[in-house]
């Protein structure tokens, strides 16, 4: 799988998209409408209401995953397209792959699929999944080995976030665990075994010049400005909703100020580390998410975001390099560092809320 | 006016310029006002109320068309400075342009203009129809000469509107015929009367490198995410715009991934063409314009997305030599493709659809 | 101060800066909370009410101030990345800075604090006067200094403030005055300070590549297309806000129009500048703010715009090079241009619509 021959896996992505592309259309076609609409003035109201609750924070997250995540992959120079490309293919596929599959699975139980905004989220949240994993093997697969890991990472996802959150009642608002942690050891594994035990070097194509620095820098900014509503979209209305986006700005602005400080003591030179900051500032959102709701004072949230960044920093000076000499695990944008060490941070900091808070408050 | 003498046309771009916005001012100083202030709270709050439902829609549009199309039109390298400006002088002036003419309409059957951020949106939408059009021929006019066809064009699609959506009471909520289609085709005719039947080649300056397509496809992204709000934006809040957004997330989501699929089909080597995902990725958008908030099922909204999409890339790979070949016609961005296969496309739904439902439901 | 020795001061950074961190977390554990979480289903209604007012405004100014005034910021090819990093950092350290010091007053007079995104806003507004002030030094400067700078302007911008709003009254609803007429010469009084008499070429490490143009110009229209949002997120809901945004569209696409005629007249060749264009476009954002809320007729959001665009392009063609003549002063991103000028014309208009207007409508 790992070096396809040259002829005949170049009809393989269009023709296996292809085929998607008509099952997902008979799928639609057969059980999928929306909801009937509003008989009442009051009910259409409510939509409205609905409608401008949840899509400004749709947006915010849809420029998060397209925009902001496909520039934090560009920094490999010659890859940068191809980073870009891909993210967007496999955004759109998973999340309607995981349409698919939440709807056979309502279907079985309900009857017609209700389409609505909120599916789209939840859709959209199994994507996010993908496009994480798949940073670990960035600029060494082909479009269709990509297509091969959407396919099968989604309904293990949904699996397990079905075993997580409603099974064993995890709180987990943000999707630190059920996402990160997730798509991390995920995203490991399919590194592990596409490339098994092979030692390349870490970046296969080219370093990054200090334009795909800067370019990745935007991206990891516009992911930092729009992580609250990442957080928050799925909150209780009121006081919960308010909380998860202090707790998750507090969390994140630490993280950034953190990461500084780390990189610059870390580095021999003294100056701070692209990739440290591209990954660093953004450890806080990881880790906060599954607190972030809580009743928490703020000085919590603030704690996490400058642990969890100080962690990312330690686990690209020190770690990546350890499990590739050890373990010749690659991971090519350091997502154990981003999504993995953070997410632990912050599943160990939702344990301790959950021991600690006397009962819930939402 | 396609070679203009070197000497004298320097001063005619600020003089006509600074002319025009001595014009607006004296306009606006005599007959634009905002309305009263509302006396009671009750309307205090109903204006809040309009203020926070169309903002966010009207911020988003902003975006898209200032830097996602602004950037989508950078794909040419040492033409991407002034694309991007000439676009954003051209959306300026011809919003103020398009201003004073509904202005200048209004006034004479109802005295007084009373602005709103709702006059605004539409006269940006007669401003989307110049930038557009003049995507036929990107690079190859003087600023001057995009003024006089933003001046030309605004005043001939305040026309087309109203005889299109007053007169023949057509369905457009967003604007698939009355800017797509209609943008599309004054642009070729721009194109065919400034260069008649003289045989450039293809990109004049030259040709795309991998960081100008990757510029360009971060303002396909930009758009892409926020075309929702383009097209949602003038719908009845409720039902209608909830199914107007879900229908364009669904045609767009359906876009991207055919043209994937058409792209790597149709180019020799197996690869995908930049200009095809700038391009194929937004074909749904315009094509969903016409029926976005209709009582369809999801699978038409699906349907159109990727029938738009591959219209578009066979459209890049075939019609565009072709057109050039036989006709001499010049579309440097390939506007035909974008704006012209899928704008029709959505007009034969939209008329499929009326035909069909019994009665409409909004 | 001006040419730090290359041993120790490495470490400078990271250790302050850490031990700012700590005393954050401190103040955080000490005195700060999160209010009360609302006991009634009417109270949650009325938080999650004000979440969805403020919130969208408030991601707007995130863009604005880490996306597109970073981007700004990158016109110096080689000191991109760090014009970028440092932007990032310097609002994260001055927006935290800022709520420690404002924590601590309310502290003496009100006992424990009540964070909310209010709070955070008007911090953020201190840290916005700090990233315009180091303009004048761009790319002259350690992180360190700028953190210095950070420290000392945060707290003299909250006792301007306060003077200037709390004890003269003035009505300042977008920040002309306290934030860029203060940040302005506040930077000018540093770059003065930090480099004397010295007399450096205009772009110490290289001049500006039609690619970092661009990139500059796409946060000059980030910048642009957010801005409205700036201004108006602390104005009275209702006709007041809708107000704001009006005229601050109006101002800016004013000033967008006239940069074009004024640089187009003022350069020897009659090409746009693309210095002129960056800046100037954002003119009338800045002199607009005094005065946006405020019953003028929208004439004079208009003329303002044009008139500020016009000062800023002829300061810099003229003023600029005046001042850096016969004052031996440093201002490397024309910030007296952008912010000094309009910032003058705004309070002027201010004063004369508040002389001319009977009395205050809001």
């Amino acid at each position: 799988m790992a070096t396809p021959p040259p002829a005949w896996p170049r009809r393989l992505l269009p023709l296996s998209l292809g085929l998607f592309q008509g099952a997902l259309l008979l799928f639609f076609a057969l059980f999928v409408t929306y909801g009937e609409p509003s008989a009442q003035k009051e009910e259409a109201n409510l939509v409205a209401k609905q409608v401008y609750s949840i899509f400004p924070f749709f947006q915010d997250i849809q420029v998060m995953l397209v925009v902001g995540l496909g520039l934090l992959l560009t920094f490999l120079p010659r890859y940068g397209l191809s980073a870009l490309t891909h993210n967007f293919l496999l955004l759109n596929f998973s999340t309607q792959w995981a349409l698919v599959l939440q709807g056979l699975l309502h279907h079985f139980h309900h009857g017609q699929v209700h389409l609505d905004l909120r599916n789209l989220l939840t859709a959209e949240f199994a994507a996010v999944t993908v496009v994480i994993s798949v940073g670990a093997v960035l600029g060494r697969t082909s479009p269709f080995q990509l297509l091969v890991v959407a396919a099968c990472e989604v309904p293990v996802y949904l699996a397990s976030e079905w075993a997580i959150v409603t099974q064993l009642g995890v709180l987990d608002v943000g999707g630190t665990i059920t996402i990160h942690v997730f798509s991390c050891y995920f995203g490991l594994g399919v590194s592990k075994a596409l490339f098994g035990a092979a030692r390349w070097t870490v970046h296969p194509k080219e370093t990054p010049t200090p334009l795909s620095d800067l370019l990745s820098l935007v991206g990891t900014l516009i992911l930092w400005v729009f992580w609250p509503s990442f957080v928050a979209v799925l909150c209780q209305p009121g006081d919960a909703q308010h909380r998860a986006i202090l707790n998750t700005i507090l969390a994140m602005s630490a993280s950034a100020v953190t990461t500084v400080v780390a990189s610059s003591l870390t580095e021999r030179d003294g100056k701070l580390s692209p990739s440290h900051l591209q990954n660093g500032s953004l450890a806080g959102g990881v880790a906060i998410g599954a607190v972030a709701d809580m009743a928490l004072p703020p000085v919590a949230a603030l704690a996490l975001g400058s642990l969890s960044a100080a962690a990312c920093v330690l686990g690209f000076r020190f770690l990546t390099p350890l499990l590739a000499r050890k373990l010749a695990l690659q991971d090519q944008c350091g997502i154990h560092n981003l999504h993995g060490l953070p997410g632990i941070l912050g599943a160990a900091a939702s344990a301790v809320a959950v021991l600690v808070t006397p009962e819930d408050t939402s």
